[in-house]
Protein backbone atom coordinates (compact mmCIF):
# COMPACT_ATOMS: atom_id res chain seq x y z
CA UNK A 1 0.00 0.00 0.00
CA UNK A 2 1.00 3.51 -0.83
CA UNK A 3 -0.24 6.58 1.02
CA UNK A 4 0.51 10.02 -0.41
CA UNK A 5 3.37 12.02 0.91
CA UNK A 6 1.76 15.27 0.88
CA UNK A 7 -2.07 15.92 0.93
CA UNK A 8 -4.10 19.34 -0.20
CA UNK A 9 -6.89 19.95 2.00
CA UNK A 10 -9.49 21.98 0.61
CA UNK A 11 -11.55 23.45 3.12
CA UNK A 12 -15.17 23.96 2.67
CA UNK A 13 -16.84 24.97 5.65
CA UNK A 14 -17.17 29.04 4.57
CA UNK A 15 -19.52 27.60 2.03
CA UNK A 16 -20.84 23.94 2.23
CA UNK A 17 -20.54 24.11 6.05
CA UNK A 18 -22.37 27.21 6.64
CA UNK A 19 -24.71 27.01 3.57
CA UNK A 20 -26.25 23.87 5.88
CA UNK A 21 -26.06 25.80 9.52
CA UNK A 22 -29.47 27.02 10.44
CA UNK A 23 -28.60 30.54 11.27
CA UNK A 24 -27.08 32.59 8.94
CA UNK A 25 -23.65 34.19 10.32
CA UNK A 26 -22.52 37.77 9.85
CA UNK A 27 -20.34 38.63 6.88
CA UNK A 28 -17.83 40.15 9.25
CA UNK A 29 -17.78 36.41 10.99
CA UNK A 30 -16.88 35.00 7.49
CA UNK A 31 -14.41 37.24 6.99
CA UNK A 32 -12.69 36.13 10.42
CA UNK A 33 -13.53 32.74 9.88
CA UNK A 34 -11.59 32.63 6.52
CA UNK A 35 -8.68 35.00 7.42
CA UNK A 36 -7.91 32.61 9.84
CA UNK A 37 -8.35 29.56 7.87
CA UNK A 38 -5.55 31.36 5.50
CA UNK A 39 -3.59 31.71 8.22
CA UNK A 40 -3.79 28.35 9.38
CA UNK A 41 -2.15 27.46 6.49
CA UNK A 42 -5.01 25.98 4.58
CA UNK A 43 -4.43 26.23 0.47
CA UNK A 44 -7.67 26.37 -0.40
CA UNK A 45 -11.16 27.74 1.11
CA UNK A 46 -14.45 27.50 -0.49
CA UNK A 47 -15.84 30.96 0.45
CA UNK A 48 -19.16 30.98 -1.01
CA UNK A 49 -21.38 30.78 -3.63
CA UNK A 50 -23.41 33.52 -6.57
CA UNK A 51 -26.61 31.56 -6.26
CA UNK A 52 -30.24 32.83 -6.06
CA UNK A 53 -30.38 34.58 -2.14
CA UNK A 54 -34.12 33.25 -2.14
CA UNK A 55 -33.13 29.74 -2.11
CA UNK A 56 -29.63 30.06 0.18
CA UNK A 57 -29.74 33.38 1.92
CA UNK A 58 -26.87 32.03 4.13
CA UNK A 59 -24.47 32.75 0.78
CA UNK A 60 -26.10 36.53 -0.18
CA UNK A 61 -23.38 38.02 1.22
CA UNK A 62 -20.54 36.24 -0.81
CA UNK A 63 -19.19 39.25 -2.70
CA UNK A 64 -18.83 41.27 0.24
CA UNK A 65 -16.96 38.35 2.11
CA UNK A 66 -14.81 38.48 -1.39
CA UNK A 67 -13.87 41.90 -1.03
CA UNK A 68 -13.46 42.08 3.04
CA UNK A 69 -10.53 38.76 3.09
CA UNK A 70 -6.99 39.20 2.99
CA UNK A 71 -5.86 36.57 0.17
CA UNK A 72 -2.80 34.61 1.69
CA UNK A 73 -0.15 34.46 -1.33
CA UNK A 74 -0.61 31.00 -3.04
CA UNK A 75 -4.25 30.71 -1.83
CA UNK A 76 -7.05 29.61 -3.83
CA UNK A 77 -10.57 30.63 -2.93
CA UNK A 78 -13.11 29.15 -5.14
CA UNK A 79 -16.91 30.23 -5.14
CA UNK A 80 -20.26 27.76 -6.65
CA UNK A 81 -21.05 29.24 -9.79
CA UNK A 82 -24.59 26.92 -10.21
CA UNK A 83 -25.57 28.74 -13.24
CA UNK A 84 -24.32 31.82 -15.84
CA UNK A 85 -25.66 34.05 -13.86
CA UNK A 86 -23.55 33.29 -10.96
CA UNK A 87 -20.60 32.75 -12.92
CA UNK A 88 -21.44 36.31 -14.64
CA UNK A 89 -21.72 37.42 -10.57
CA UNK A 90 -18.54 35.86 -9.72
CA UNK A 91 -16.43 37.15 -12.72
CA UNK A 92 -18.00 40.71 -11.93
CA UNK A 93 -16.03 40.67 -8.62
CA UNK A 94 -12.90 38.90 -10.10
CA UNK A 95 -13.09 35.20 -8.85
CA UNK A 96 -10.05 33.12 -9.65
CA UNK A 97 -11.52 29.99 -9.31
CA UNK A 98 -15.48 28.58 -9.57
CA UNK A 99 -17.28 25.50 -8.61
CA UNK A 100 -19.80 23.64 -10.77
CA UNK A 101 -21.93 20.67 -8.88
CA UNK A 102 -23.45 17.78 -10.91
CA UNK A 103 -24.80 14.53 -9.33
CA UNK A 104 -24.26 10.78 -9.89
CA UNK A 105 -28.24 10.11 -9.88
CA UNK A 106 -30.94 11.52 -11.66
CA UNK A 107 -33.28 11.58 -8.89
CA UNK A 108 -30.83 13.84 -6.50
CA UNK A 109 -30.28 15.75 -9.40
CA UNK A 110 -33.71 16.71 -10.15
CA UNK A 111 -34.33 17.83 -6.77
CA UNK A 112 -31.22 19.22 -6.21
CA UNK A 113 -30.52 21.40 -9.10
CA UNK A 114 -34.20 20.91 -10.67
CA UNK A 115 -32.73 18.98 -14.06
CA UNK A 116 -31.65 15.99 -15.32
CA UNK A 117 -28.17 15.14 -15.12
CA UNK A 118 -27.78 15.44 -19.00
CA UNK A 119 -29.59 18.98 -18.82
CA UNK A 120 -27.19 19.68 -15.73
CA UNK A 121 -23.85 19.45 -18.34
CA UNK A 122 -25.84 21.73 -20.64
CA UNK A 123 -25.97 24.09 -18.30
CA UNK A 124 -21.72 23.69 -17.24
CA UNK A 125 -21.15 23.79 -20.61
CA UNK A 126 -21.06 27.82 -21.41
CA UNK A 127 -19.77 28.39 -17.91
CA UNK A 128 -16.54 26.14 -18.52
CA UNK A 129 -15.85 27.25 -22.25
CA UNK A 130 -15.70 30.64 -20.46
CA UNK A 131 -14.45 29.83 -17.69
CA UNK A 132 -11.49 28.14 -19.64
CA UNK A 133 -11.18 31.03 -22.09
CA UNK A 134 -10.44 33.53 -19.30
CA UNK A 135 -7.89 31.36 -17.52
CA UNK A 136 -10.73 30.53 -14.41
CA UNK A 137 -10.13 27.98 -13.33
CA UNK A 138 -13.11 25.20 -12.98
CA UNK A 139 -13.78 22.82 -9.91
CA UNK A 140 -16.36 20.05 -10.92
CA UNK A 141 -18.56 18.17 -7.80
CA UNK A 142 -20.37 15.34 -7.92
CA UNK A 143 -22.65 14.31 -5.09
CA UNK A 144 -24.60 10.62 -4.52
CA UNK A 145 -21.11 8.86 -5.34
CA UNK A 146 -21.80 5.96 -2.13
CA UNK A 147 -25.19 6.05 -2.17
CA UNK A 148 -28.43 8.33 -3.10
CA UNK A 149 -31.15 9.22 -0.31
CA UNK A 150 -33.66 8.54 -3.29
CA UNK A 151 -32.24 6.19 -5.49
CA UNK A 152 -30.38 3.75 -2.49
CA UNK A 153 -27.17 2.58 -4.29
CA UNK A 154 -25.43 4.31 -7.10
CA UNK A 155 -23.25 2.46 -9.72
CA UNK A 156 -19.23 3.05 -9.52
CA UNK A 157 -19.81 3.56 -13.29
CA UNK A 158 -22.33 6.10 -12.87
CA UNK A 159 -20.16 8.25 -11.14
CA UNK A 160 -17.09 7.64 -12.94
CA UNK A 161 -19.17 8.55 -16.33
CA UNK A 162 -20.11 11.89 -14.69
CA UNK A 163 -16.59 12.48 -13.38
CA UNK A 164 -15.08 12.20 -16.83
CA UNK A 165 -17.57 13.99 -18.37
CA UNK A 166 -16.82 17.33 -15.57
CA UNK A 167 -12.84 16.51 -16.52
CA UNK A 168 -13.44 16.68 -20.47
CA UNK A 169 -15.65 19.69 -19.82
CA UNK A 170 -12.72 21.28 -18.31
CA UNK A 171 -12.47 21.16 -14.36
CA UNK A 172 -9.34 20.58 -13.45
CA UNK A 173 -9.92 18.65 -10.52
CA UNK A 174 -13.10 16.26 -9.39
CA UNK A 175 -14.34 16.01 -6.13
CA UNK A 176 -16.42 12.81 -4.88
CA UNK A 177 -18.78 13.50 -2.38
CA UNK A 178 -20.95 11.23 -0.33
CA UNK A 179 -23.57 13.63 0.54
CA UNK A 180 -25.23 11.01 2.76
CA UNK A 181 -22.41 9.51 4.32
CA UNK A 182 -23.58 6.15 3.64
CA UNK A 183 -20.18 5.04 2.13
CA UNK A 184 -17.84 2.58 3.85
CA UNK A 185 -14.38 2.21 3.02
CA UNK A 186 -14.66 -0.95 0.46
CA UNK A 187 -17.36 0.67 -1.08
CA UNK A 188 -14.51 3.78 -1.38
CA UNK A 189 -12.12 2.33 -2.48
CA UNK A 190 -13.92 -0.35 -5.51
CA UNK A 191 -15.30 3.28 -6.52
CA UNK A 192 -11.85 4.96 -7.11
CA UNK A 193 -10.35 1.71 -9.08
CA UNK A 194 -13.56 2.00 -11.14
CA UNK A 195 -12.81 5.95 -11.60
CA UNK A 196 -9.03 5.36 -11.79
CA UNK A 197 -9.73 3.32 -15.39
CA UNK A 198 -10.85 7.08 -17.28
CA UNK A 199 -9.26 9.48 -15.23
CA UNK A 200 -5.36 9.94 -13.23
CA UNK A 201 -6.03 9.67 -9.45
CA UNK A 202 -4.41 12.88 -9.53
CA UNK A 203 -7.18 14.76 -10.45
CA UNK A 204 -9.32 12.87 -8.17
CA UNK A 205 -10.65 14.49 -4.74
CA UNK A 206 -12.81 12.80 -2.06
CA UNK A 207 -15.27 14.76 -0.16
CA UNK A 208 -17.02 12.68 2.89
CA UNK A 209 -19.44 13.93 5.17
CA UNK A 210 -19.70 11.59 8.64
CA UNK A 211 -23.39 11.01 8.95
CA UNK A 212 -22.10 7.52 10.40
CA UNK A 213 -19.08 8.32 11.47
CA UNK A 214 -17.78 6.59 8.41
CA UNK A 215 -15.56 9.58 6.95
CA UNK A 216 -11.86 9.16 8.55
CA UNK A 217 -12.50 5.45 7.49
CA UNK A 218 -13.18 5.76 4.09
CA UNK A 219 -10.50 8.59 3.43
CA UNK A 220 -7.83 6.48 4.67
CA UNK A 221 -8.92 3.89 2.37
CA UNK A 222 -9.32 6.52 -0.37
CA UNK A 223 -6.00 7.44 0.32
CA UNK A 224 -4.45 3.82 0.24
CA UNK A 225 -5.69 3.80 -3.61
CA UNK A 226 -3.71 7.42 -4.11
CA UNK A 227 -6.05 10.00 -3.49
CA UNK A 228 -4.20 13.15 -2.54
CA UNK A 229 -6.92 16.01 -1.99
CA UNK A 230 -9.09 16.01 0.44
CA UNK A 231 -12.29 17.88 1.37
CA UNK A 232 -13.29 19.44 5.19
CA UNK A 233 -15.06 21.32 6.77
CA UNK A 234 -13.33 23.25 10.30
CA UNK A 235 -15.52 22.18 12.86
CA UNK A 236 -17.41 19.70 11.03
CA UNK A 237 -19.66 22.84 9.67
CA UNK A 238 -22.72 22.19 8.26
CA UNK A 239 -24.24 19.08 10.94
CA UNK A 240 -24.13 18.80 14.49
CA UNK A 241 -23.74 15.47 16.08
CA UNK A 242 -25.56 16.59 18.99
CA UNK A 243 -29.11 16.53 17.04
CA UNK A 244 -30.41 13.35 15.76
CA UNK A 245 -30.26 12.47 12.62
CA UNK A 246 -27.86 15.56 11.34
CA UNK A 247 -25.49 15.35 8.61
CA UNK A 248 -22.03 16.89 8.36
CA UNK A 249 -18.66 17.07 6.81
CA UNK A 250 -16.17 15.66 8.21
CA UNK A 251 -14.40 17.82 10.49
CA UNK A 252 -10.97 19.24 9.18
CA UNK A 253 -9.50 19.08 12.73
CA UNK A 254 -9.98 15.65 12.52
CA UNK A 255 -8.74 14.83 9.04
CA UNK A 256 -5.76 17.03 9.75
CA UNK A 257 -4.81 14.90 13.11
CA UNK A 258 -4.86 11.62 10.88
CA UNK A 259 -2.73 13.05 8.13
CA UNK A 260 -0.51 14.75 11.06
CA UNK A 261 -0.23 11.51 13.26
CA UNK A 262 0.79 9.14 9.82
CA UNK A 263 3.38 11.67 8.71
CA UNK A 264 1.76 13.00 5.38
CA UNK A 265 2.36 16.26 5.03
CA UNK A 266 -0.24 19.26 4.14
CA UNK A 267 1.39 22.76 5.71
CA UNK A 268 -1.66 23.45 7.88
CA UNK A 269 -0.91 23.58 11.43
CA UNK A 270 -3.14 22.00 13.68
CA UNK A 271 -3.68 24.08 16.78
CA UNK A 272 -4.38 26.99 14.65
CA UNK A 273 -7.19 25.03 12.64
CA UNK A 274 -8.50 23.94 16.36
CA UNK A 275 -8.53 28.02 17.12
CA UNK A 276 -10.67 28.66 14.03
CA UNK A 277 -12.91 26.15 14.78
CA UNK A 278 -13.80 27.25 18.16
CA UNK A 279 -14.29 30.68 16.85
CA UNK A 280 -16.84 30.20 14.85
CA UNK A 281 -18.52 27.41 16.78
CA UNK A 282 -18.27 29.90 19.60
CA UNK A 283 -20.47 32.12 17.49
CA UNK A 284 -23.16 29.62 16.42
CA UNK A 285 -23.25 28.83 19.95
CA UNK A 286 -22.52 25.13 20.26
CA UNK A 287 -19.55 22.71 20.70
CA UNK A 288 -17.51 22.14 17.20
CA UNK A 289 -18.68 19.08 15.80
CA UNK A 290 -14.72 18.02 16.01
CA UNK A 291 -14.20 15.16 18.36
CA UNK A 292 -10.03 16.19 17.76
CA UNK A 293 -11.11 19.74 18.72
CA UNK A 294 -12.93 18.62 21.51
CA UNK A 295 -10.41 16.28 23.21
CA UNK A 296 -7.57 19.22 22.43
CA UNK A 297 -9.90 21.79 24.08
CA UNK A 298 -10.51 20.23 27.11
CA UNK A 299 -9.63 20.15 30.55
CA UNK A 300 -9.32 15.70 30.85
CA UNK B 1 -5.38 -6.53 0.29
CA UNK B 2 -7.09 -8.83 2.30
CA UNK B 3 -10.45 -8.44 4.89
CA UNK B 4 -11.78 -10.70 6.70
CA UNK B 5 -14.79 -12.48 5.85
CA UNK B 6 -16.00 -12.54 9.35
CA UNK B 7 -15.44 -10.62 12.42
CA UNK B 8 -16.25 -11.52 15.72
CA UNK B 9 -17.40 -8.12 17.94
CA UNK B 10 -16.49 -8.23 21.77
CA UNK B 11 -19.12 -6.23 23.37
CA UNK B 12 -17.36 -4.31 26.68
CA UNK B 13 -20.03 -1.61 27.02
CA UNK B 14 -21.43 -3.14 30.19
CA UNK B 15 -17.98 -3.21 31.94
CA UNK B 16 -14.48 -0.76 30.47
CA UNK B 17 -18.13 1.05 29.11
CA UNK B 18 -19.79 1.52 32.23
CA UNK B 19 -17.03 1.62 35.06
CA UNK B 20 -16.09 4.69 33.58
CA UNK B 21 -19.23 6.46 33.41
CA UNK B 22 -19.64 8.74 36.31
CA UNK B 23 -22.90 7.57 37.35
CA UNK B 24 -23.67 3.91 39.13
CA UNK B 25 -25.85 1.87 36.74
CA UNK B 26 -28.86 -0.42 38.93
CA UNK B 27 -27.71 -3.97 38.46
CA UNK B 28 -31.59 -4.55 36.84
CA UNK B 29 -30.31 -2.05 34.59
CA UNK B 30 -27.46 -3.48 33.58
CA UNK B 31 -29.12 -7.31 33.11
CA UNK B 32 -31.13 -5.39 31.11
CA UNK B 33 -28.87 -4.38 29.05
CA UNK B 34 -26.77 -7.54 28.79
CA UNK B 35 -29.89 -9.59 27.51
CA UNK B 36 -30.58 -6.92 25.06
CA UNK B 37 -26.62 -7.24 23.58
CA UNK B 38 -27.35 -11.18 23.77
CA UNK B 39 -30.76 -11.05 22.00
CA UNK B 40 -28.41 -8.64 19.11
CA UNK B 41 -25.92 -11.13 18.62
CA UNK B 42 -23.34 -10.77 19.88
CA UNK B 43 -20.95 -13.57 20.54
CA UNK B 44 -18.86 -12.09 23.30
CA UNK B 45 -20.27 -10.18 25.56
CA UNK B 46 -17.88 -8.33 28.85
CA UNK B 47 -19.78 -8.34 32.18
CA UNK B 48 -18.30 -6.88 35.07
CA UNK B 49 -15.16 -6.89 37.10
CA UNK B 50 -14.33 -8.65 40.15
CA UNK B 51 -12.26 -5.81 42.10
CA UNK B 52 -12.50 -3.61 45.02
CA UNK B 53 -15.95 -1.93 45.65
CA UNK B 54 -13.78 1.21 46.89
CA UNK B 55 -11.63 1.52 43.63
CA UNK B 56 -14.31 0.70 41.23
CA UNK B 57 -17.71 1.52 43.01
CA UNK B 58 -19.65 0.57 39.31
CA UNK B 59 -18.97 -2.84 39.21
CA UNK B 60 -19.17 -4.18 42.71
CA UNK B 61 -22.47 -5.80 41.45
CA UNK B 62 -20.74 -8.00 38.66
CA UNK B 63 -21.75 -11.38 40.70
CA UNK B 64 -25.27 -10.09 40.63
CA UNK B 65 -25.53 -9.03 37.25
CA UNK B 66 -23.59 -12.54 36.32
CA UNK B 67 -26.45 -14.44 38.33
CA UNK B 68 -29.01 -12.61 36.67
CA UNK B 69 -28.65 -12.18 32.73
CA UNK B 70 -30.24 -14.66 30.49
CA UNK B 71 -26.83 -16.59 28.92
CA UNK B 72 -27.67 -16.50 25.08
CA UNK B 73 -26.08 -20.28 23.61
CA UNK B 74 -22.86 -20.27 22.83
CA UNK B 75 -22.35 -16.84 23.87
CA UNK B 76 -18.90 -16.17 26.31
CA UNK B 77 -19.21 -13.13 29.46
CA UNK B 78 -15.88 -12.90 30.38
CA UNK B 79 -15.28 -10.86 33.44
CA UNK B 80 -11.88 -9.00 34.89
CA UNK B 81 -10.14 -10.44 37.49
CA UNK B 82 -6.72 -7.89 38.34
CA UNK B 83 -5.63 -10.05 40.75
CA UNK B 84 -6.31 -13.51 42.88
CA UNK B 85 -9.16 -12.54 45.05
CA UNK B 86 -11.02 -11.30 42.24
CA UNK B 87 -10.21 -14.19 39.82
CA UNK B 88 -11.26 -16.22 42.91
CA UNK B 89 -14.52 -14.70 43.53
CA UNK B 90 -14.90 -15.18 39.89
CA UNK B 91 -14.48 -18.98 40.72
CA UNK B 92 -17.13 -18.97 43.44
CA UNK B 93 -19.30 -18.05 40.87
CA UNK B 94 -19.21 -20.21 38.35
CA UNK B 95 -17.33 -17.71 35.58
CA UNK B 96 -15.86 -19.42 32.26
CA UNK B 97 -13.98 -16.67 31.16
CA UNK B 98 -11.94 -14.00 32.67
CA UNK B 99 -9.56 -11.52 31.55
CA UNK B 100 -6.76 -9.75 32.92
CA UNK B 101 -5.39 -6.34 32.20
CA UNK B 102 -1.67 -5.59 31.47
CA UNK B 103 0.33 -2.31 30.10
CA UNK B 104 2.66 -1.63 27.12
CA UNK B 105 3.95 1.30 29.35
CA UNK B 106 6.21 1.47 32.68
CA UNK B 107 4.47 4.26 34.30
CA UNK B 108 1.15 3.55 33.09
CA UNK B 109 1.27 0.25 34.65
CA UNK B 110 2.35 1.97 38.08
CA UNK B 111 -0.22 4.63 38.18
CA UNK B 112 -2.88 2.39 36.72
CA UNK B 113 -2.57 -0.73 38.74
CA UNK B 114 0.49 0.07 40.97
CA UNK B 115 3.11 -2.61 40.33
CA UNK B 116 5.57 -2.24 37.18
CA UNK B 117 4.79 -4.61 34.29
CA UNK B 118 7.35 -7.10 35.70
CA UNK B 119 5.08 -7.66 38.81
CA UNK B 120 1.96 -7.63 36.59
CA UNK B 121 3.35 -11.09 35.16
CA UNK B 122 4.49 -12.41 38.50
CA UNK B 123 0.68 -10.99 39.14
CA UNK B 124 -1.24 -13.19 36.24
CA UNK B 125 1.22 -15.58 36.50
CA UNK B 126 -0.89 -18.26 38.82
CA UNK B 127 -3.97 -16.59 37.83
CA UNK B 128 -3.30 -18.16 34.29
CA UNK B 129 -2.33 -20.91 36.01
CA UNK B 130 -5.18 -21.84 37.81
CA UNK B 131 -7.41 -20.76 35.03
CA UNK B 132 -5.98 -23.11 32.88
CA UNK B 133 -5.85 -25.94 34.98
CA UNK B 134 -9.76 -25.16 35.40
CA UNK B 135 -10.56 -25.19 31.73
CA UNK B 136 -11.25 -20.93 32.05
CA UNK B 137 -10.64 -19.70 29.18
CA UNK B 138 -8.44 -16.38 29.59
CA UNK B 139 -8.15 -12.98 27.85
CA UNK B 140 -5.42 -10.44 27.66
CA UNK B 141 -5.58 -7.01 27.67
CA UNK B 142 -2.49 -4.67 26.64
CA UNK B 143 -3.09 -0.78 27.44
CA UNK B 144 -1.40 2.15 26.04
CA UNK B 145 -0.53 0.07 22.80
CA UNK B 146 0.01 3.65 19.95
CA UNK B 147 0.64 5.82 22.93
CA UNK B 148 0.76 6.54 27.10
CA UNK B 149 -0.40 9.83 28.78
CA UNK B 150 2.84 9.69 30.49
CA UNK B 151 5.48 8.17 28.64
CA UNK B 152 4.22 9.35 24.61
CA UNK B 153 4.91 7.30 22.05
CA UNK B 154 5.34 3.52 22.42
CA UNK B 155 7.85 1.10 20.68
CA UNK B 156 5.80 -1.53 18.93
CA UNK B 157 8.25 -4.38 20.47
CA UNK B 158 7.31 -3.01 23.61
CA UNK B 159 3.56 -3.91 23.27
CA UNK B 160 4.63 -7.07 21.44
CA UNK B 161 6.52 -8.40 24.52
CA UNK B 162 4.09 -7.80 26.85
CA UNK B 163 1.53 -9.70 24.02
CA UNK B 164 3.58 -12.13 23.70
CA UNK B 165 4.20 -13.32 26.88
CA UNK B 166 0.43 -12.56 27.87
CA UNK B 167 0.02 -15.70 24.86
CA UNK B 168 2.59 -17.62 26.72
CA UNK B 169 1.11 -17.11 30.13
CA UNK B 170 -2.03 -18.76 28.54
CA UNK B 171 -3.83 -16.38 27.01
CA UNK B 172 -6.26 -17.12 24.14
CA UNK B 173 -6.99 -13.65 22.63
CA UNK B 174 -4.66 -10.63 23.35
CA UNK B 175 -6.95 -7.02 22.86
CA UNK B 176 -4.78 -4.31 22.25
CA UNK B 177 -6.00 -1.31 23.40
CA UNK B 178 -5.22 2.24 22.29
CA UNK B 179 -6.39 3.29 25.71
CA UNK B 180 -6.15 7.35 24.53
CA UNK B 181 -7.13 6.99 21.31
CA UNK B 182 -3.75 8.86 19.87
CA UNK B 183 -2.92 6.41 17.18
CA UNK B 184 -3.33 6.60 13.78
CA UNK B 185 -4.17 4.26 10.86
CA UNK B 186 -0.11 4.27 9.43
CA UNK B 187 0.85 3.47 13.11
CA UNK B 188 -2.01 0.72 13.86
CA UNK B 189 -0.25 -0.97 10.80
CA UNK B 190 3.10 -1.06 11.73
CA UNK B 191 1.91 -1.67 15.17
CA UNK B 192 0.22 -5.32 13.77
CA UNK B 193 3.14 -5.97 11.13
CA UNK B 194 5.02 -5.78 14.12
CA UNK B 195 3.12 -8.27 16.74
CA UNK B 196 2.71 -10.80 13.84
CA UNK B 197 6.41 -11.52 13.71
CA UNK B 198 5.84 -13.15 17.04
CA UNK B 199 2.82 -14.25 16.93
CA UNK B 200 -0.68 -15.42 15.26
CA UNK B 201 -2.66 -12.22 13.73
CA UNK B 202 -5.82 -14.49 14.36
CA UNK B 203 -4.88 -14.66 18.47
CA UNK B 204 -4.85 -10.48 18.10
CA UNK B 205 -8.20 -8.50 18.90
CA UNK B 206 -8.21 -4.14 18.75
CA UNK B 207 -9.42 -2.01 21.25
CA UNK B 208 -9.62 1.46 19.84
CA UNK B 209 -10.92 4.66 21.60
CA UNK B 210 -12.53 7.28 19.76
CA UNK B 211 -11.20 10.01 21.45
CA UNK B 212 -9.98 11.85 18.12
CA UNK B 213 -12.07 10.15 15.92
CA UNK B 214 -9.59 7.99 14.60
CA UNK B 215 -11.30 4.46 16.06
CA UNK B 216 -13.00 3.37 12.79
CA UNK B 217 -10.37 4.05 10.43
CA UNK B 218 -7.73 2.14 12.48
CA UNK B 219 -10.11 -0.90 12.81
CA UNK B 220 -10.34 -0.54 8.88
CA UNK B 221 -6.27 0.10 9.01
CA UNK B 222 -6.04 -3.52 11.65
CA UNK B 223 -8.52 -5.41 9.65
CA UNK B 224 -6.35 -4.82 6.47
CA UNK B 225 -3.47 -6.79 8.01
CA UNK B 226 -5.87 -9.77 8.79
CA UNK B 227 -7.46 -8.49 12.15
CA UNK B 228 -11.12 -10.46 13.01
CA UNK B 229 -11.59 -9.31 16.54
CA UNK B 230 -13.14 -5.93 17.53
CA UNK B 231 -13.62 -4.54 20.48
CA UNK B 232 -16.31 -1.91 21.02
CA UNK B 233 -18.74 -0.83 23.27
CA UNK B 234 -22.59 -0.17 22.43
CA UNK B 235 -23.47 3.30 22.34
CA UNK B 236 -19.82 4.35 23.05
CA UNK B 237 -20.22 4.02 26.76
CA UNK B 238 -17.23 4.92 28.92
CA UNK B 239 -17.13 8.19 27.17
CA UNK B 240 -18.95 11.15 26.16
CA UNK B 241 -18.53 13.38 22.86
CA UNK B 242 -20.72 16.14 24.37
CA UNK B 243 -18.22 17.20 27.32
CA UNK B 244 -14.64 18.29 26.58
CA UNK B 245 -11.83 16.30 26.58
CA UNK B 246 -14.12 13.24 27.52
CA UNK B 247 -12.91 9.55 25.73
CA UNK B 248 -14.78 6.88 25.27
CA UNK B 249 -14.75 3.17 23.45
CA UNK B 250 -15.67 3.15 19.52
CA UNK B 251 -19.34 2.93 19.28
CA UNK B 252 -20.32 -0.98 18.71
CA UNK B 253 -23.04 1.10 16.50
CA UNK B 254 -20.58 2.58 14.37
CA UNK B 255 -17.92 -0.51 14.22
CA UNK B 256 -21.29 -2.83 12.89
CA UNK B 257 -22.27 -0.18 10.36
CA UNK B 258 -18.78 -0.24 8.60
CA UNK B 259 -18.82 -4.12 8.99
CA UNK B 260 -22.16 -4.45 7.03
CA UNK B 261 -21.53 -1.90 4.30
CA UNK B 262 -18.56 -4.10 3.36
CA UNK B 263 -19.88 -7.13 3.45
CA UNK B 264 -17.68 -8.56 6.60
CA UNK B 265 -20.32 -11.18 8.76
CA UNK B 266 -20.48 -10.87 12.19
CA UNK B 267 -24.42 -12.09 13.58
CA UNK B 268 -24.83 -8.95 14.92
CA UNK B 269 -28.33 -7.01 13.93
CA UNK B 270 -27.76 -3.11 13.53
CA UNK B 271 -31.83 -2.34 14.91
CA UNK B 272 -31.62 -4.60 18.01
CA UNK B 273 -27.78 -3.12 19.10
CA UNK B 274 -28.85 0.48 18.59
CA UNK B 275 -32.04 -0.25 20.23
CA UNK B 276 -29.92 -1.38 23.30
CA UNK B 277 -27.89 1.27 22.93
CA UNK B 278 -30.55 3.84 23.08
CA UNK B 279 -31.61 1.97 25.97
CA UNK B 280 -28.59 2.50 28.16
CA UNK B 281 -28.39 6.10 26.94
CA UNK B 282 -31.97 7.19 28.22
CA UNK B 283 -31.36 5.26 31.58
CA UNK B 284 -27.97 7.70 31.41
CA UNK B 285 -30.05 10.77 30.44
CA UNK B 286 -28.19 11.80 27.28
CA UNK B 287 -27.96 10.70 23.75
CA UNK B 288 -26.08 7.81 22.46
CA UNK B 289 -22.47 8.66 21.77
CA UNK B 290 -22.61 6.94 18.35
CA UNK B 291 -23.37 8.58 14.65
CA UNK B 292 -24.56 6.00 13.47
CA UNK B 293 -27.03 5.49 16.19
CA UNK B 294 -28.18 9.22 16.17
CA UNK B 295 -28.59 9.12 12.49
CA UNK B 296 -30.68 5.72 12.26
CA UNK B 297 -32.75 7.00 15.43
CA UNK B 298 -33.34 10.81 13.97
CA UNK B 299 -35.86 12.26 12.36
CA UNK B 300 -34.38 13.79 9.65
Amino acid sequence: MRLPHHVKMVEVGPRDGLQNEPQTVPTAVKIDLIDRLTAAGLPVVEVGSFVSPKWVPQMADTADVLAGISPGEGVRYPVLTPNMVGFEAAMKVGVGEIAIFGAASETFSQKNINCSIEQSFERFAPICADANEQGIRVRGYVSCVLGCPYEGDVAPAAVADVARRLLEMGCYEVSLGDTIGVGTPRKAVELIDVISESMPVERIAVHFHDTYGQALANIYAAMSKGIAVIDSSVAGLGGCPYAKGASGNVASEDVLYMLDGMGVETGVDLDALCAAGRFISEHLGRPPSSRVNLALSGTA
